[in-house]
Formats: structure tokens, C-alpha cells, sequence
């Protein structure tokens, strides 16, 4: 039965890895395009007004790649560093 | 039986932690995204008022990035400081 | 079969606090990031409005803030101090 | 079986009461970013409207907010004072 | 067999009672925020009509309010005076 | 087997109340809140045709408001004048 | 069996009775409620016009009408002349 | 078993008839409430063409309420004059 | 088992007659209430174009028109024609 | 089990036929929506050029049409000239 | 177990050559009205390019609708060139 | 048991090849729409460029139908070249 | 058991391969569609950019078809170098 | 046992690979489609800027690219280097 538990926790894991940075992209992905977006239309209107633009697109751009890492960490930790599947490997080894 | 339960347990933890960060991430990166792009909209039509604008754009921002880290909160709880999981791991060791 | 019910509760209790702080966080950061994106343009059209409208702006992003944390609250709720369990627990020792 | 159904109504309670609050949420953070957005470019537009514009957006996001607290009140009710819970326990109990 | 049954009927009045209040508020609360930030811009566009347009917008918001209440009303006769509940709260006290 | 039957009709009468009010509420409730909208922003057009907008503005209002009605007395019925329960309720007692 | 039929008839009748009427009157709703949009815009825009306009917006209210009725009609038609439940409890009698 | 087909046909029947008239209404009430919309707008926007506009918005209606009638005849037949249903009562009633 | 299989025909064929008309319907509808919304803006805009206009939109109204007959003929030819459940009868009759 | 391959068979074709149709003909109705809708607008806006417009509208739809009667197409070789259908009831009545 | 494996096969060809058609027929039909839509508005703006508007258009709807015969080529290689189907009858046969 | 293992891997490569083509071949078809789309009102707009705006069309579709195509690929190499279903015939053949 | 285990993981190779192309193509395809008509869209306004305007869309529809070619590179990995498959081929020969 | 626990997690770690970056690919597409869509617009509108505005396009495309990235990297782990499958291999192998 350990080996069962070992497959069904590695699915979990696997499965919500991928699932947790796929879904988690779109909303970045979108959100960091339409910044970039108006950045661009902005230069094109207002050239001289170049460096507060792009400075204020790029603290734009990071808040917004923050909540992508989120995600990315959220799965690295459940591939890498998964505190339930060392306890389930314990528990399986020890038994 | 104690360690199907651990594994049920760690399944939901598992995927409940992954998909509340993909799915709580996507309004955020939404709503800054908007934010962000207005910012940059603004300052090109008004470069006068850049100070104003980048002060209310990072407040705005912070109050957007709590909402994400609600959700990030909530699944680092979830990982690594999981009720649930304690009282399990206590049960099923004590017996 | 106690435990049976208590890794069922706790499941229910784990995917429950998970989804209500995920899916409730959708619409407040897209109405925030709404609010904020409208105060910027605003600020752009009239800045010497500047102070009128950041303190509507502050009330309006609490309201909205304040829809977010009930979902947080039943969430923590659900985890912390969760009735339900509480009393399974109660019963499963008493008996 | 007295155990199970405890169970079957606890899970139905806590997952009732989370999603209660977590769809009922969306609409009104989205209505009420709306409203504050439309106030935020009205005082922008018109600042010597200021205080009527300013009075009917809190009248307005209150009736919008009274949505979200029946919602809220519905999850409370479920959570600390559920008339079904109340009447399993007994039953529970008095057998 | 009785027991069963309460909890099953237990279980579909909690569940109904939660998501008719959730789902029947989406509506209402867009609804309002719609007319809430119509009545805003309008202000701002002919501030000498404020009489007519706020009467003109409570009226309409409790219009829509009064959709928004139909629901709570379901969800609380389906918890506090369920007539199904009662009678097979009878049904299984007779028997 | 009487009591199954009794649960099934009475389960089938709790969920579909609640869900026809709540399903059938978002459409009056969005359609409320544009017509509102829209007569919010003609009065503030044209304000000497107040008389006729708002007069023009409930007679619509009750048009859809009675789409809600339909579905509010569908979910009366259902719980209060269920012809099936009833049916049922004398099935068993005459049984 | 026979009280099992009638059971399944009954549920499939209160069912889709519910239902046929909330997801037909989305439509209607959202239809009636851009038509009485259109109708206080062009009253505001062509007060002279204001009984051409109402006519056309009465007719236009009760074609829209009429096809939420068709759904109210079906659902009355399954709750108080259903066909198939009238064979029901003749079959269900008659053996 | 006749009895099994007879419940298990009905309940098809029913359903059927209740889902064609609900999903086929959604269509023709938006594209209904479209055009009388747009020919409020148009009577406002042109007056003097009432006589061409009414009598191109009643032909237009007609068209696709139409539609609609198909649906609530494809109901109808299932309701009053099924041929599937017929033959079962038949092969039941021969049997 | 020639009855089961008379069953699972009839109902494959009566959900999807139903269905089939229901969702080939929405498509048409719309379609038909955005031509005919066009052709009412443009004899308000171009009243003197009238006679060429309604012949386009005739033409065009029966185009679309067209589409959904298909669905219909599909949805008679399987309530009244169909060559399947005249096979089935026909092998459940020469059994 | 012959018959039951012919039941399987016969319900996939049938169910299939229907909805082939039924979806099939969703984009090309919007489309020829469209397309009319542009029509109408393009004459009012330049009745000079309706004999090219026209013309390249019957071009246009005849080409949008194509893609419906593919679907038409399909369905009825599912209906009349399915070629599984003809294979199974050979083996059938082979055997 | 020879023919039900024809059935499924059988089954999987006919259900999906009938998907594969309607659902990838939505995306050419509404493309192709785009560009007719935007063809007759070219028209109407600029007639003296016609030659050069109905060239470009016709190149262009070729493009798009070798899109939707990709599709129907896939559903008629499924249902009368099908590779799986051939294996299978010869298996079949065979032994 | 090796022909179920054929019929299941037939099933998969049937149903994959076609959803493959059809749900790929939303997005080309849409894409190219929108592109053909705006070339034409390009060129009403400036007939003097139209070779360049042509050639970059042709180009540009040329990007759009190859993503079609990787899907077209992927589907031919399931029906034609499936290295799995190869696998499975030898499997099944020298066993 | 062996070939059981052959057959699943290659119907979830097949499957895979064919979604994740089909999929991914969607977002590519609209968005080079996007990219393209924006071109032009721009050489229609300012032709003397040519130059610029198609090297920098050149960049662009690269970047974009980037991601289009990592889903098609997964669907080929999948198909013709899969680790998984390999392993379980080698698992299934050597025993 | 061991075999069927490999092929499960073989299963999961082929589908998510897939779905992770056929979903988690439509963000990023759109996104970078938008970006470009923008930057030609404003090269046509301000040539003289289009230094500033290529190289901020390139830097917002490889933010929104490595959003891409994060997937295709998450992708290649759990096929190459997948430590849940070496876990299980290993366990498998040394039972």
C-alpha cells in the first residue's frame, strides 16, 4: 500500500505543478502586454516624456512579473522541496 | 488506514496550495496590469503631474498586490503550517 | 472510522479555505485595478483636483479591499477556528 | 452511521459557506469598482460637484456592499448558527 | 434510514441556501454598480439635475435591490422555514 | 422506500427553488441596471423631458421586473404549492 | 417500481419546470432591458418624437415578452398538465 | 421493465421539451430586443421614416420569432404529439 | 432487451431533436437581429436607398434564415423519418 | 449483443447528426449576420455602389453558406449513407 | 468481442468526423464574415478600388476557407478512408 | 485482450486526430479573418500602397495558416504515422 | 498486465500530443492575426514607415510563432522521443 | 503493482507536460501580440521615435516571453528531469 500512496501523492504533485504555473501565466501574460502596450502608445504621443515612461514601465513590469513568480515558486517548491512527499517517503522507508 | 488518510490529506493540500496561487494570481495581474497602462497613458498626456501619478500608481499597486498575496499567504499555510496536516501527522503517529 | 471523518473534514476544510480566498480575489483586484486606472486618467485631466480625488480614490479602494478580506476572514475562519472541526475532533477523542 | 452524517453536513456547511462569500464577492468588488471609477473621472470632469458626487458614490457603494453582507451573513449563519448542524448534533446526541 | 435522509435534505437546503444567495447576487450587484456610475457621470455632466437623477436612481436602485432580496428571501425560507424539512423532521420523530 | 422517495422529491423541490430565482435574477438584474443607466444619462441630456423618461422608465422597469416575477413564483410554487409533493406526501400516507 | 417511476417523473418534472423558466428569461430580460435602454436615450434625444417611440417600444416589449411567455407556458404546462405524469399515475394506479 | 421504459421515455420527453423552449429563447429575445432597439434609435434619429422603419422592424420581428416558433413546436410535439412515446404506450399497453 | 434498445433509441432521438433546434437557433437569431438592427439605421440614415435596402435585407434575412431551417429539418426528419428507429421497430417486430 | 451494437451505432449517429448541424451552424449564421449587417450599412452609405455591393455580398455569403452545408453535409451522410451503419447491420444480419 | 470493438471504433469515427466539422466550421464562418463585412465597408468608403478590394477579398477567403476544408477533408478521411476502421474489420475478419 | 488494447489506442489516435484539426483551427481562421479584414481597409483607405499592404498580407497569412498546419500535421501523423499504433499492431501480431 | 500499461501510456501520449498543439495554437494564431492587421492597419496610415513598420512585424510574428513552435516541439517529444514510452517498452521487453 | 504505479505516473507527468505549456502559451501569444500590435501603431504614428520604441518593445516582449518560458522550463522538468519519476523508478528497480 506504500507504493500506492508514494504514486498518488507524485500525481498530485506533478499534476498541480504544472497546472499551478500554466494557469498562473495567463493573467501576467496578458496584464505585462497591455502594459507594454500603453508604454508604447505613450511614446509615440509624448516622446520627450521617454524616461518617466519606460522607468515607471519596467517598476510596472516587475510588480506584475511578481505574482508570475509566485506561481513558479509555488511549483518549484511542490517539485523540489515538497514537505509531503518527504514525509510520505519517511513514513515509507521507516515502515 | 492512517496512511491512506495522509495521503488524502497531502493530496488536498497539494492542489489546493497550487491552484489558489494560479487562480487567485490571475485578477491581480490583471488589475495592474490596467493600472500600470493607465500610468503610462497619463504621463504622456500629462508629464506635469508625473509625481502625483507614480505615487498613486504604487499605492494603487500595493493594494492590488495585497489580493495576490492573500492567496500566496494562504498557500504557504497551506504547505507549511497546516493544521490539518499536524493533527493527521499527531493521530497517526500516537496510534 | 473516526479518522475516515476527520481526513474528510479536513479535506473540505483545506480545498474550501483554498478556493474562497482564490475565486473571491478575482473581482476585487480587477475592481481596484479599475478604480486605480480611473484615478490616474483623472489625475492626468485635472490635477488640481489631486486631493478630491486620491481620498475618494483611498475610500473607494477600502470598500473594495473590504470585500476581499471577508473572503480572507472566512478563509482564516476555516482554517484557525473552523466549529465543524472542532467538534469532530471532540468526538473522535470522547469517544 | 451517527458519525457519518455529522460529517456529510459538516463538509456541506464548510463548503457551502466558502463559496458563498467567494462567488458572491466577485460581483460586488467588480460593481463597486465601477461606481468609484465613474466618481473618480465625474470629480475629474466636474470638481465643483464634488460633494453631491461624493455623497451619492457612498449611498450607492453601500447599497452595493448590502449585497456582499447578505452573503456574508448567509456563510455566518452557516458556519456559527446552522439550524441543521444544531438539529444533527442532537439527534446525534439523544440516540 | 431516517437519519440518512435528514442528512440529505440537510445537505441540499445548505447548499441551495448558500448558492441562490451567491449566484442570484452577481446580477444585482453589476446592476447597481451600472446604475450607481451612471448616475455619477451624469451629475458631473448637468449638476443642476442632481434632484431628479438621485431620485430617479433610487428608485431604480431598489428595483434592482428587490431582485437581489427575492434570492435572500429563498435562502432564508430554505433555512429558517423549510417546509420540507419539517416535514420530514415529523416524519422521522413519528415514526 | 416510501422515505427515499420523499427525500428525492423533497431534495429535487429545495434545488430547483433556489436555483430557478437565482439563475433567473441576473438577466432582470443586469437589464434593470442598463435601463436605469441609460435614463440617468438622458436626464442628464435632456432634463426638460424628465415627465416622460421616467414614466417611460418604470413601465420598463415592470416589463422586466415580471420576468423575475415568473421565475420568483415558479420557486413559491415549487415549495409551497408543489403538486408532486403533494402527490407524493399522499402516496406514502396512503400507503 | 411504480413508486419509483413517480418519483423520477416528478423530479424530472419539477427539474426542468425551474429551469426552462430561469434560463428563458435571461434573454427576455437582457433584450427588454437594452430595448428600454434605446427607447430613454431616443426620448432624449427626440422628445417629439415620444409617441412614435413608445408604441414602437410597447410593441417591441411584448414580442420580447412573448418568448419569456413560451418558457412561463412550458413550465406551467410540466407542473399542472403534464402528460406523461397524468400516464404515470394512471399506470401507477390502475396496477 | 415497460414500466422502466415508459418512466425512463417520459423523463427524456420532459426534460427535452423543457430545454429546447429554454435554450431557444436566449437567441431570439436578444436579437428581438437588438432590433427594436435599434429602430427606437433610428425613429429618433429620423422621424419622418417612422412608416418605413415600423413596418421593416415588424417583417424583421417576424423573421425571428419565427425562430423562436420553431423551438416551441419542436415542445410542443414532444409534449402533445410525441411518436416515440406513442409507440412506447403501445408496446407497454400490447404487451 | 429489444424494449431497452426501443428506449435508448427513442430518448437519443428525442434529446436530440430538442437540442439540435434549441442551439441551431441561437446563431440565426442573432444574426438575424444584427441585419435586421443595420438595416434599420440605415433607412433612418438613407431613407431614399429604402427600396434597394429591405431587397438586400430580404435576401440576406433569408440566408440566415436558411441555416436554422436546416437544424429544423434535421430535428423533423429525426422525430418523424428516422431511419434508425425504423430499423430498430422493425428488428423488435420480426423477433 | 448484436442488437445492442446496433442501439450503440444507431444513437451515435443520431446524436452526432444532430449536433453536427446544430453547432455547424452557429458561426456561419453570425457570419452571414455580419456580413448582411455591413451590407445594409455600405448601401446607405454609398447607393452608388450597390450593384458591386450586392454582388459581393451573394460572393461572400455563397462562401459562408459552403461551410454550413459542410455540416449539412456530414449529417446527412450520418443519417442516410453511414457506412459503419451499413457495416454493422451486414454483420448483424450475417450472422 | 470482435463486434464490440467494432462498435466503439465505429462509434469514435462517427462521433468525432461529426465534431470535427461543426466545431472547427465556427472559426471560418465567422473569419470569412469578418472579411466580407470589412469588404462591403471598403467598398462603400472607396469604390474606385474594387478591383483591387474583391481581388485581395477572394485571396483572402480562399485562405480561410482551406482552413475549414482541412476539417471536413479530416471527416471524410474518418468516415470513408478511415486507416483504425480497415485494421479493425480485417482483425475481425481474420480470425 | 489485445484487441481491446488496439481498439482503445484506435479510439485515442481517432478522436485526437480530429479534435486536433478542429479546435486548432479556431484560432487560424479567426487570426486570417481579422488580417484579410484589415488589409481591406487598407486598402480603401490608401489604394497607393496596396502592393505593400498585399505583400505583407500574404506574408503575414503565411504565418497564421502554418500554425493551421502544425495542427494539420500533428493530426495526418496520428492517422498515417502513429508510432504507438505501430507499436501495438507488431505487439498484438508476434504475440 | 503489461500491454495494458503500453496502451495507456500510449493513449495519453496520443491524446496529449494533439491537445497541446491544438491548444497552443489558439493563442499564436490570434495573436500574429492581431500583430498583422495592426501592420496594416499602420502602412495604410504612414507608408514612407514600410521599412521599419515590416522588419519590426517580422521580429514580432517571430517571437509570437516562438511560442507556437515550444507546443509543437512537446507534441513531437511526445510523439517520436518519449521518455516514458521508452521506459516502459524496455520495462515490457525485459521481463 | 509496480508496473501500473509507473505507468501512472508516467500518465500524469505526458498530460501535464502538455497541458502546462499548451495552456500557459495563450497569455503569453496574446500578450505579445498585443505588444507588437501597438508598437506598429505608434511607428506609424511617430517614425521619428522608433529607436525608443523598438527597444522598449523588445524588452517588454522578453518579459512577457519569459512568462512562456517559466512553462516550456516546467514542461521539460517533469519530462527530462522529472525527480518524482526517478523516485519511483528507483523504487521500482530496487524492490
Amino acid at each position: 500500500m506504500d507504493t500506492t500512496i508514494i504514486a498518488v501523492v507524485a500525481v498530485a504533485s506533478i499534476v498541480t505543478a504544472g497546472l499551478t504555473t500554466a494557469i498562473g501565466c495567463i493573467g501576467p501574460a496578458l496584464g505585462e502586454g497591455r502594459a507594454v502596450s500603453s508604454a508604447l502608445t505613450s511614446l509615440a504621443q509624448q516622446p520627450d516624456a521617454a524616461a518617466t515612461i519606460t522607468r515607471t514601465l519596467f517598476i510596472g513590469l516587475a510588480m506584475v512579473e511578481s505574482v508570475a513568480i509566485y506561481c513558479f515558486v509555488i511549483s518549484m517548491i511542490l517539485i523540489f522541496a515538497n514537505p509531503f512527499w518527504n514525509q510520505v517517503i519517511v513514513q515509507a522507508g521507516g515502515k
